[in-house]
This record gives structure tokens, sequence and C-alpha cells, in this order.
């Protein structure tokens, strides 16, 4: 199957918006995913300049609200695509936390976890964006997490327009366990199950689906930054850099006239091999040839270290831009 | 006087708690600040795991709450003192929109300022961090402004505890209007003071006083860092790089020892040149001897091209790391 191009039926699995009901201070919208109903009290300006931040839960899924900042936007005002990866990451973290899952939460690690050493690695992430936030705007997060195999673990998120309900961004990603003595994975201990099973949902398809990578042809990468290494600011508690840093990368080697003139549209990161401090990182990317008069522009890129180790797969699809939140900033802002 | 030795009265300008009433669903604070009295509705978790989180305003300060997020931690789990500067800007350009007072209201720019081709810079910071808010916490920013001699503008800002009401963090900037054409800063045009005369309060003290760093003595400094560029993002719409990324850069030519063992408790910033997309910057810096057997470190840094040309000047004082946030991250968070 080409990259992108699913057949599936993508409304099977995507939050539907059952009914509104709605008056002075709040709004309820009911949602189906999938065989789980959820109740959302929608974020709503309130009396007295109030805004009302409630996260009722009803069913497996974390709701979060969060308001975008000025310092994650981008020269349209809108919502940059690393700070919504490090949104999807804070609800995945705040949902173990708040499920009292975890011994130590920056990092989901369970007790069973941490007896056997094993911390949880980032496989694979996939993330595509229908219209991104604008600065000021409250966005509703709404997070699940499911089996996946025998070995893994999946996170799924929506990010939704709080007023219409309206899904703005989908995301997918596997993880899987990894011991941090051998560096190496390792299937899903049952005690580790049994410890998260509150946290898993079954038989659940992935909001959006991912593709593997095609091997990706260094040879003809002709777009190459050399040289990138990880800032201080960019290393996690284990010295490793962070997932999402990896975008700000993979950016630097994509042609100024794809990234000033279009939008990043779909994403898919296939993580290889992990970062540490001290190495160099060199960025190359390959637009790839397209027959069709569409709008779209396809990127191949890759991470590698100097030593040619692989460090990131990743596809990126790009469109002209949709919208531009500059227009929008006069709106009344709720702080 | 020697930096960092004030020997002006704090309490005089600090904000004070005067009175606190609480039931059930809120508490309110009444602080004084100098002149000015402001009534706080302080944001706290209500019934139905509800947040409120109300701006309520009695006078010429803005109030903006924040909960502090996992990609904005350090491995202590405190808030870095980058994403404190990002918050702090935010605020400023929140108060600006809020008003209504400018064009463009990512950078504050009023119609005046756009007809004479004005644009905002920084000339100095100050910050002095008392304890650094933890993940997960919802914080308090106050906000205001002064007019700053014939020149210029000062903004103070705190960042307050929002359940005592304790001053975490206080910070004070100077920022001047510069002619984008010619590069050269001017006096603040009458007809631009008017535009913003609501914004600005007379005759405040600093909340905290800044100090001038002494001319440094380069050929003294034996910590450095060269070849730093910045990145795709970490440039704003004109193509400059941000005020925050001063810090990750000159972080990056501190000595592990004091970053990795100690807490940034006082930073103070001058600007001297803007910084543009290709330019390669040096990191340069000197722990400051001491006779004194106390347990502050304070650094010497510059920030230059390799032309010579300095970007930045700054002083950092460090002091034992006086508390860690992750002994309470078991405590109930607020979404």
């Amino acid at each position: 199957m080409p990259p992108f191009a699913s057949t599936r039926n993508k409304s099977k699995v995507s939050l539907q918006r059952v009914n509104i009901t709605s008056n002075a201070i709040q709004k309820t919208v009911r949602f189906s995913v999938v065989n789980c109903s959820l109740k959302i009290n929608h974020a709503q300006p309130a009396l007295n300049d109030e805004i009302r931040v409630p996260s009722v839960i009803d069913g497996p899924v974390f709701q979060q609200n969060v308001s975008v900042r000025s310092f994650e936007i981008d020269s349209e005002y809108k919502m940059s695509t690393k700070a919504i990866m490090n949104y999807l990451q804070e609800a995945s973290l705040n949902y173990a936390k708040k499920l009292g899952l975890t011994i130590d939460p920056r990092f989901g690690i369970t007790p069973g976890m941490r007896k056997m050493d094993l911390v949880w690695v980032f496989r694979g992430i996939h993330i595509e964006v229908d219209r991104y936030p604008c600065w000021g705007e409250v966005v509703q997060i709404l997070h699940w997490t499911c089996a996946s195999g025998r070995t893994g673990v999946r996170f799924d998120w929506t990010i939704n327009d709080i007023n219409t309900g309206e899904t703005l961004v989908r995301a997918s990603c596997l993880a899987v366990m990894m011991n941090k003595n051998t560096r190496k994975s390792c299937k899903l201990p049952e005690e580790v199950k049994d410890e998260i099973k509150a946290y898993l949902r079954e038989d659940v398809e992935p909001i959006v689906e991912a593709f593997k990578c095609s091997c990706p042809q260094i040879e003809a990468m002709d777009h190459i930054k050399t040289g990138l290494t990880p800032g201080w600011n960019d290393l996690d508690v284990n010295y490793h850099v962070n997932n999402a840093k990896y975008l700000d990368w993979i950016l630097e080697s994509t042609p100024d006239s794809i990234r000033d003139r279009h939008e990043l549209w779909k994403m898919n990161f296939e993580y290889r091999k992990e970062c540490l401090k001290d190495d160099v990182v060199q960025s190359l990317s390959r637009v790839v040839p397209s027959n069709e008069k569409n709008r779209e522009i396809e990127v191949e890129h890759v991470l590698r270290l100097e030593s040619g180790h692989q460090v990131l797969r990743a596809r990126t699809v790009w469109r002209t831009n949709s919208h531009s939140c500059r227009g929008i900033n006069s709106m009344k802002t709720i702080f």
C-alpha cells in the first residue's frame, strides 16, 4: 500500500459529534469513539471573564484543554508542529499520572518496569493536521491507549476545536518496552500489562494509519545539512535527545521553498536509534517526484550519525498553506 | 554598587498579601502593588474536577494563570528559566492584545509605530527566581508597564504561588523603540506614548533592580563554545533570533559542574546587537572568583559573532539546588 493512500474508512474510528446542548455557561457535546461513549463539558468563556476548563471523562479516554501560546506559533500565528508533538506527549504523561499508574510520572514508569529496568521507547509516530490551531485558541486534546500485538502499546490522540467538535489533528504512536541496560526492546511483560490494564483499551483501530517509510534512497538525497548537535536543552533526564527535536532537524534540510510556502500536513517518523549528547547528526532530504498536478509535495528524510547509522526515517507531506491565523488575532482572547 | 547587592527595600515594591477570604469554590486574595490595589480571584480546584481561571483585574495590572507543562521542565521537574522567559513575553503580548492597542498583536505594534516603521527591542532583562514552579503547578503571572525616562518602557512581572500569594519570580525589562530600516533606537514618540498611555504606569520602581554588567574580561573567559548557529525554529518572523534563545547559548559554555549541581538564581542580560539567521555565535563564560565562603557562584558571559561583535553580555548567579519537584509529583494534578 503506498504511503498516505489508506483505503480504510476513517469515519469508523473518527470522533463523531452526536448531540449538542448548550446554555449560557457551558456546552455539552457527546462524541462516540468506536464503542466508547464520552461526555465532555467543553471549555467556554463564562461570566466575569472566567474560563471553565473541566476534565469530565466518561470512559477510558483522557481529556485535557490547552491554550496555544505566543512562543508556540509560527509566522502565520499557527501552532507549530513541534508544539503539537509536545502536547501529545504531555497528555500521555498526565493520563498515566492521573491514573496513578507510575512511580516516575514523567516517564510513565510503573513499579514492575522499574524492577525489570524497563523504559518506554517510541518506535514511530504518525500525525495528520487538518487545521493548525491559532495563537490564543483553546483546544481539547483527547487521548487513549491500546494494546498493540504482544509487544507494544499504541497511543492515539485527537486535538479538537472546542466550539465545534471538529477534529483538527489526529495522531497515533507505537511504543515498546526497552531494557535500559541492554538497550534491547522486549515484549510487554504480563506483570506490566496487569499494572496498566486500566489504561489500555482493546480492539480499537488507530485514529490515523501509520505506514512503513520505504527504504530511503540515500544517494538521491540532495538536500543536506551536516553538523547538527543537540543543545543542552534538547536532552531529557536520560541524556537522550527528545523525540520532538528530530522534527527541528528534518526541517533543517527541507528546502526553504517548501518550508516557507507550504504547510506540513502529514508526517510519519520511524525512530531507528537513540541519539545521545555528543552525537553529530546529518539531516538529508529528498523531494519525491510526482507526475500528478496536485499541490501536495512529499519529502523523504533521513537523520543519520556521521558513522552512517540511521537515527530516524521520516516522510512528510506538505500542502499549500490552507489558512493563516493572522486575521483572527483581533478576536477576544481568553487568558 | 556591586551587582546583585541591592540595598533597596524590596518590600516597598513587592507584592504583599493583605487579606484572604475563601470558600469552597474560590479564594479572594488582596494584594497591594505600590499604589495599585488588585483584587484577584485565584485559580482553585473546584467541584467536579473543574479549575477556574479568572482574570479579574482592578487597576493597570495584567493577570494570567498558566500551568507548567512536562516539556517546560528540567530533570528536577522544575520549570526551566527559558520557559519562564517565554511566559513573561507572552503576558506582555497578551496584555497589549487585551487592551486592543496594537495592529500586530504578536509584536505590540501600534498604528503610530507602523507609520513610523518602529519596532520594540529589548535592551536588557533582569530575573530573580526565589522558587521554580513545578510541573503541573498552576501559577499566576502579574504584569505591568511604566514609562522609563524619555526613551523607553519598562516591563515588570511577578510569578506567584496561586495558593499562598508567595512571589516566586521577579523580572524587569527595558524596551526601546528602534527604526526597523535604520536599525537605530530612538526616543518614544509622543504619538506612540499617547497610544499606549492606558498601558503605562508612572513612578513605579522596578520590581527587581537591574544593574550594568561590568565590561567583560574577554581574555579571561576560559569556558568557550564555538560554532553556535540559530536553528530554523529559533527565529521570529523578522528572522531575528528570539530573546530566550540567548539563554540556551550562554548555558552552552557554563561549566557542567555548575549547571548540573546548582540552580540559576539571578540573571541579567544586556542585549547589544541583533543576531540573524546565518550568524555563527561564540559563547564565552568565566566563573567570577570569590573569596567568600558562600554557596553562590557568579558567572560572567558574553555571546559574540565570529567578527568579534558582541551580541549579549550577561551575568548569572547560581546557588545550591534549593528544592526538587520530584517528590511532589504524586500530587493530584489539575488538568
